[in-house]
């Protein structure tokens, strides 16, 4: 989806302006991923991105390549030589596995994790999530380190996500959470308004003239019913101002052209 | 996250038996992204997916390497001339876009949109969701075909999500919708149960006895309070009965290291 616009009807203008979560990906492999994970991140308003000796190094031009100008994210990035120095300032993990581990540990939703990652940080703590490489995911030694495992509950004969969709679905669920955009809602282009009923029962008294005029509506008992249909049918568009005066426009032009032949 | 295991804990095992929203990318450019929005659909249990004028044609080598195994979603791709071709059968479509567009249009929240794909399929409807190119997204003569406009709120000064993360955001909402996966619950290796209070209560008492033995509890005053604070410690790790088994295991270990110095 191209295009960027600050002027959105979203409501996560300050969304870079809160803490957010860590997030920590352990031995990646592959620089685009590492790339894509980091725009996924930064769409999302997470910008603190931790790797645990990533198998190509670090800088790495395919990571920049992928990020799609990511910049805030990939220029702060830090490169740790053990998972348990790049979690050690954090108060709360989260460990994500597609796999059911050998272990006892709590298992949580991405909702949950974040509900739980919102109402921790929001009272001053530290926080991330842990993923693992590409391949195989995280080892059980850096399970252990997390407070909980966080599973994302998809198709279960294909459950294997890829490592930018891991990290999004962290960051959307994230976004999610603080949205406070309507679920349903109507955008107007500039200068318009909605159609009131004054100017929609002249548009359908309008059209029943001309219809009465060029024989539709010729069957009298018929006729009040057809009139009720179009006007439910017209009504249900939600018609602007300007939209109803181009049907109106319509109708005189249709007019027009029967009455000339 | 690597890996994919039948028998995990989530409730979707039956998210293929049913009816899905139709995935449908106008004019994609790059395999790779048809490949990985191809995996993101199989993992959220699309399978519909058409592509209208794909830039580099079909079947699309880099498409299927990036799709890491989704043939399912790969084998059955249809591809179309134009976008009207491709939504033909289809009666309720949303079009993807991140851009506000000069026209009157409802405008709705990928959940949202997924709510009403569900109600309206599960009703017996074919619906689908149309995406646009990488580069410009949806052109307008496009977004004009659809229902309503899909715009997913995001860091608004950071807002173009990849491709296959865009249609991901589809296929995440679709399983979290019918997902009924406990946010929340603790799991335990095989033949594991929750230890009870009696096995605690021991655990508890073994610890204080060798405690007091040692001196560690000799302060008459700070008793109480010491020993609440242990057992608060350790209740709150909800331990298994394996293991206090184990703790007790350490506890006489560590005593006897003591006693043989």
């Amino acid at each position: 989806m191209a295009g960027t616009d600050s002027s959105q009807r979203n409501t996560n203008a300050d969304l870079l302006s809160t803490d957010a979560p860590a997030i920590i990906l352990v031995a990646p492999q592959l620089g685009e991923n590492i790339g894509m994970a980091a725009r996924a991140m930064l769409n999302c308003g997470l910008t603190d991105l931790r790797l645990v000796k990533p198998r190509d190094g670090w800088p790495n031009l395919a990571a920049v390549a992928a990020s799609a100008d990511a910049e805030t994210v990939i220029e702060n990035t830090r490169v740790y030589q053990t998972t348990r120095d790049a979690i050690a300032n954090l108060e709360l993990v989260f460990a994500t596995t597609a796999r059911p581990r050998d272990m006892t540990k709590r298992v949580v939703t991405p909702e949950q994790a974040t509900n739980e990652l919102h109402e921790f940080i929001a009272d001053g703590g530290k926080a991330g999530v842990l993923f693992g490489r590409e391949s195989k995911g995280l080892i059980n030694d850096d399970v252990v380190l997390a407070d909980a495992v966080l599973s994302v509950p998809l198709n279960p004969s294909f459950s294997s996500l890829n490592l930018a969709q891991a990290v999004y679905t962290i960051g959307y669920e994230w976004v999610r959470h603080r949205d406070q955009t309507p679920p349903s809602e109507i955008s107007y282009p500039k200068d318009t308004r909605p159609g009131n009923k004054l100017e929609l029962t002249h548009l359908f008294e309008h059209l029943e003239a001309e219809l009465e005029d060029s024989g539709f509506l010729r069957i009298e008992e018929k006729r009040p019913t057809m009139a009720r249909n179009l006007r439910n049918m017209l009504g249900r568009a939600g018609l602007t101002e300007q939209e109803i005066r181009t049907l109106r426009g319509v109708i005189t032009s249709l007019v027009g052209k029967r009455k000339k032949r």
